[in-house]
């Protein structure tokens, strides 16, 4: 089974951005009013499709994330529009529960309380049965006002993914500063961001079984994996397999296989999420190849390793970082047989 | 010949420090009164010793990054703290002109005029004999209030150095931002920003001879190289070779052999400049092979690559990006010569 723990709903049906634009206009517009019809439509053609094509099987999926828009500072915008982002996912995985699992947006703002996050964050684990959340490292939207990962602003948030039992992926949203492209400065100096605070800090001293994914294949970090090792050692930290590797998690979100190869050449196998972010940053099919840039599947196909770390890459890893998800499936086996 | 196209005066004596000390007080003090003594052993003890032990010949010598401190808003300060410290490592090349060639620090200031900038470039090219400087993207240490290298503000030092023939190797300072560790987060996200903000743009084709050294490997941007031709195609920008390999360089500052590895197989050789940062980020020995981190030339020397890349790589490269320093060093050949 192949699981692509990062994928984003990219193409939701045009009501629902109109709810957003009616939002930051100042109104108090409800939600779009959206048929399954519509929904069907926007992921069959687009998110579907391509997992099909290409071999996939599951996606874990979550609103846009450059329209995540943290840094709009009423709490009470936030709330109203991760609530509806994450109710349009929930029917997405209702629509095709065998190839999504939801993974929502938390209502944060900057430097804001996290109640609402805790709040929403329960409802969707408990209530809409999603697997994970993304977690926006700066609200501020590219300005990096907050603070970092391992203060205590953000263990209220902590302590509830550990009781829910899900893990966050750490991914900012759009920039609002002109010198960050969101999708090629932005994302991944975010990425590179959390490994560093994670490295200086204890957090997983304090949450043992917390468990965070750095999206896009860790930033610049295994590229830089050496820095890191020599950083950790100047630093009086443990080494980085004791001090963070038992928490945190690299997506394959690289496109291009010698990117690939050195994230799986440096990082061990069981750290590594198969993932696409289709439709995502790069869209379009690379010369080079003749194959579509974020068809990640190809290059960890063509990665020198073991079958059984590939495994792990595409599925083992998936279902120990996100439990409740491997929960579903073991249902769903246990249901297939009983039917077999 | 071995060519080091990034080192910095992190030895410099202690008095040069209580300089800085008492200058930040508030006082107005004179630099300090260092020994040509003390300046050789702290250079014989340290950059000079490794380079010899390593088999390098010469490195391109600038003041410490960390300590250039473009946020301290005072433009006073900042022109007598940036004339001091290329003083200095002035008198380290004139101490060991067969070793060292200077690269300046320029006397920036968050959104400060650049006139100072160009007055001090100006001195150290024509009356001191530099070969480059180094410009700080974010003046402000964290914060990026500054503007992308592509807007105009940046223009009159562009200028400056093309008329000069002096490339800039971009490097930011200390970090004032809890957020980002110097070394482990806000160098690297600095570097694959500027090389995203360099895509977004037109710069080349206005200043066609600028060049840029993009340091630490470029930053994140080797590992996601997929991701930036994507981007470059998704942007509607030319191919990345025409649109920026002319003009823009990365350095080996990468401190294992898996991240040079990458480097040498994705960039093209003509756009790699050998590179140690030491004494920099990361120091002391690699527990898994024995050897420094950063003592990248075994890196390089272990590269896969025809040997005509790596001469490119140790040497052509350098001298065709800095002019200059090829130029002296094509004097002394024929002086060499003349004396043999």
């Amino acid at each position: 089974m192949i699981i692509d723990c990062h994928g984003h709903y990219t193409t939701a049906p045009p009501a629902h951005k109109a709810f957003r634009d009616a939002q930051l206009a100042g109104l108090d517009p409800p939600p779009a009013h959206i048929s399954d019809d519509e929904i069907r439509e926007s992921v069959e053609a687009n998110q579907l499709r391509l997992l099909r094509e290409r071999g996939g099987d599951l996606m874990i999926f979550s609103p846009q994330a450059s329209s995540m828009e943290h840094h709009v500072p009423d709490p009470v915008v936030a709330h109203s529009w991760a609530r509806a982002c994450n109710d349009l996912v929930s029917r997405v995985v209702g629509l095709f529960p065998e190839h999504f699992a939801g993974c929502c947006q938390l209502p944060q703002t900057p430097n804001g309380a996290l109640n609402d996050s805790v709040t929403e964050l329960r409802r969707c684990v408990e209530e809409l049965g999603f697997v994970g959340c993304n977690l926006n490292s700066d609200p501020s939207g590219g300005h990096w006002t907050s603070r970092p990962l391992t203060d205590e602003y953000w263990f209220p948030l902590y302590e509830a993914m550990v009781e829910l039992d899900v893990p966050a992926m750490i991914h900012v949203s759009a920039s609002c500063n002109p010198n960050f492209h969101a999708l090629g400065a932005h994302y991944l100096n975010a990425d590179t961001t959390a490994f560093m605070q994670l490295l200086e800090g204890d957090l997983f001293a304090r949450f043992p079984t917390l468990r965070l994914v750095i999206p896009h294949g860790g930033g610049a970090v295994p590229y830089h994996w050496g820095r890191y090792r020599g950083l950790a050692d100047r630093l009086g930290r443990p080494p980085l397999d004791s001090h963070l590797m038992g928490n945190v998690f690299f997506d394959t979100c690289v496109y291009h296989q010698p990117g690939i190869d050195l994230l799986g050449r440096v990082i061990p196998a069981d750290n590594i999420l198969f993932a696409s972010e289709m439709l995502g940053a790069v869209r379009g099919v690379d010369p080079e190849t003749g194959f579509n840039w974020d068809d990640t599947k190809r290059y960890v196909d063509a990665l020198d390793a073991p079958e059984e770390d590939r495994r792990k890459i595409f599925e083992l890893n998936a279902r120990r970082v996100y439990p409740l998800l491997d929960a579903r499936l073991r249902a769903r086996e246990v249901r297939a047989e009983s039917w077999g």
